[in-house]
């Protein structure tokens, strides 16, 4: 039996967690053959290093960010290894590098290609738990590239899959995938099990938990996750591929994200290449447009309309209001009040009529659906930030989620 | 021209010295075409680390230890480089691995004993500077390891030596080294030249400025070091081997230390191997014996007399009060209130009656002399704590080294 497991900053964020996390560490390793722990940096070491590079340069060189931004994993993983060592158990800690975790050459937002596991292998064989530095590698030519958003989560299952673990499992601050969030809906249930797909739809649909990208890795490798709480020991949520799933319930879980603006912009030429062009240009900027409505034509013109995070919002505008004339457009607004909630579940492919379920019970609360955006396993709404909490608590509601 | 440069943690502190220290090194590279830069970790970052480590553990792993504490030179050097890099000089970080500093095993204290420098000679052929961890390094197991006391200094000679550099330059706090102590001595002369050897001598001898270890080096590779200060931009004081020394001055300059214990142990056997015993056990509890002296025989009995430093004096006794039967002494006595003076000189060994000069100016100021140590170009005694700044000042003035 192996197994990978991966702790968060808050879990290591003074001496104190550190060694719980060593004991419940310790525990596994008795339950279990062999062990690899990812760890991040403690708490907010990471946000302390960036305030001194800020210090210095307003645009400082990635390469040198990564090389600084580096050290607070391999700050915790060595101090978790003494932790274990006082614990009597013997374990050792490499860096992303020394783990073998080559990735491409994108500081900031490096991506793993592979990893050659062979020294972790052999310290797992001398009966050592091998601790990881998370959200780090090395590039081709010998460069320590941090991988960036979710990266600690998409290191521990990438070496799940490397060394062909049994299991990883991902300790958070909660006790594991719920149908949605509790602090809007008291009853919502936590799921003993999500398929990837949906819990991909859950990830990207801000459920906070697990980063997409870790999720879409350990769907490409087959690797069950096991997301639980590093606070308890109860069993969390197994994330795992789920085939054959004929279940009567349609709906797994509601998501939503309040971190959404929403820009129009109308009358645009309707001529082919258009929408390419604003879409192409908002993508080399790195405004991450998510839906995209188009309306019916009125007259030859088209409005369109699509959604960005908050923070993204004047740098859309400014790339916005600079292609109108090439566009052909009139004119354009945007709105920042606006949330997106979802329902999400595989079961839906095969049911028809949810979505016309998720309309209705929007209109019965009287809120108002801007706009819409549909895949096989997920429908999302735009509606306005005020009706969210109604919104979601009326869907956990009529999907019997509770 | 390529130079080494070596700026301790004082002289990286915070943000502000950081941009201090890369205005001066960006002057530097102007005057001169290659440039590689060692940094120490900032401050006081290495014994909050230490701290850390000890809360999770008493004996921590000495591997682990290193995987730690060598973070602190890679947070600095990337600083400095994205500082550099601020003022529109390109620059690239390397950590101690990066560099090709390969060391023995020995975590906490290792060895270099080659530099694969090819990475370095790349970066600075492409016109970089190039900035390396000070203190660090590898094994050839690849783990990371730490170079102990004065690693810093020691990095700094053993690039400029694989490198074949014109000179390494030596940043610290003072103006470069000096006749004697200015803080005792307020007439102290800063000298422009000393040689390895003198240099060696002062440096053992508590002068501080560099640590012997980096001199040695430096005398073995035949790489001039200049000591200069970060806090200004005055010429310091060159360290280089001088030939054929036909000065008229005997002596260099007035070293002293007041971090000195005296053990005293009495009538031992004369027996072969009886000395050998005592200091081999002492050595092998790793306390740092400094001075030995053994009295004349008395009815076939001995008394030997040896120094220490303060903080070893408790394990020293220890080992004395354990040994005392086996080396058949009768008791012994310890006295912590004593400190070492020393007079160095590379003239001295042609200018005969120089040791007797000292004795008769310490005699003169009614300084009594517990123990005396010679070499070729030193002469040490040990006297009463309380006299050592009298001391200073007359052998200062009796050699007219203002």
């Amino acid at each position: 039996m192996l197994i990978v497991q991966k702790y968060g900053g808050s879990s290591v964020a003074n001496a104190e967690r550190i060694q719980r996390v060593a004991r419940r560490v310790a525990d596994s390793h008795q339950e279990n053959q062999q062990m690899v722990v990812v760890v991040s940096a403690m708490g907010d070491t990471t946000d302390e290093l960036i305030d001194l590079i800020h210090q210095l340069s307003p645009q400082p060189s990635e390469r040198e960010t990564d090389v600084i931004l580096s050290t607070g994993e391999q700050v915790s993983m060595a101090l978790l290894a003494i932790a274990l060592e006082a614990l009597g158990r013997p374990a050792v800690s490499f860096t992303g590098a020394q783990a073998g975790i080559l990735t491409d050459n994108a500081h900031g937002k490096a991506r793993i290609f592979e990893i050659n596991a062979q020294r972790i292998q052999e310290e797992l064989q001398q009966g050592k738990i091998v601790i990881v530095a998370g959200f780090q590698g090395m590039s081709q030519e010998g460069h320590i590239t941090t991988l960036g958003r979710g990266g600690s989560d998409t290191t521990a299952v990438a070496l799940a899959a490397a060394l062909k673990a049994d299991v990883c499992e991902i300790y958070t601050d909660v006790d594991g995938v719920y149908t949605t969030d509790p602090r809007i809906v008291p009853e919502a249930r936590k799921l003993e099990v999500i398929s990837f797909d949906e819990m991909l739809e859950m990830a990207s649909l801000g459920a906070g938990v697990l980063h997409p990208r870790s999720v879409e890795l350990a769907k490409k490798y087959q690797m069950p996750i096991h997301v639980r709480s590093s606070f308890n020991r109860n069993e969390g949520t197994m994330v795992k591929e789920v085939e054959n799933m004929e279940r009567s319930i349609a709906v797994t879980g509601v998501a939503y994200d309040v971190n959404v603006a929403k820009i129009g912009v109308y009358d645009l030429y309707d001529q082919p290449g258009i929408a390419y062009k604003l879409f192409k240009t908002l993508s080399e900027k790195k405004v991450n447009v998510d839906m995209i409505v188009q309306s019916a034509t009125r007259n030859r013109l088209n409005d369109i309309a699509f959604t960005c995070s908050q923070a993204d919002l004047p740098k859309a505008l400014e790339i916005v209001e600079t292609l109108l004339p090439e566009v052909g457009a009139t004119s354009f607004s945007s709105d920042d009040s606006v949330a997106k909630v979802s329902i999400v579940g595989a079961g839906m492919v095969s049911n028809p009529g949810v979505a016309a379920s998720m309309f209705e019970t929007l209109v019965d609360e009287g809120i108002n659906i801007e706009m819409i955006s549909t895949s096989e396993i997920k429908v999302s709404c735009i509606i306005k930030a005020d009706a969210i909490k109604t919104a979601v608590q009326a869907l956990h509601k009529k999907f019997n989620l509770a």
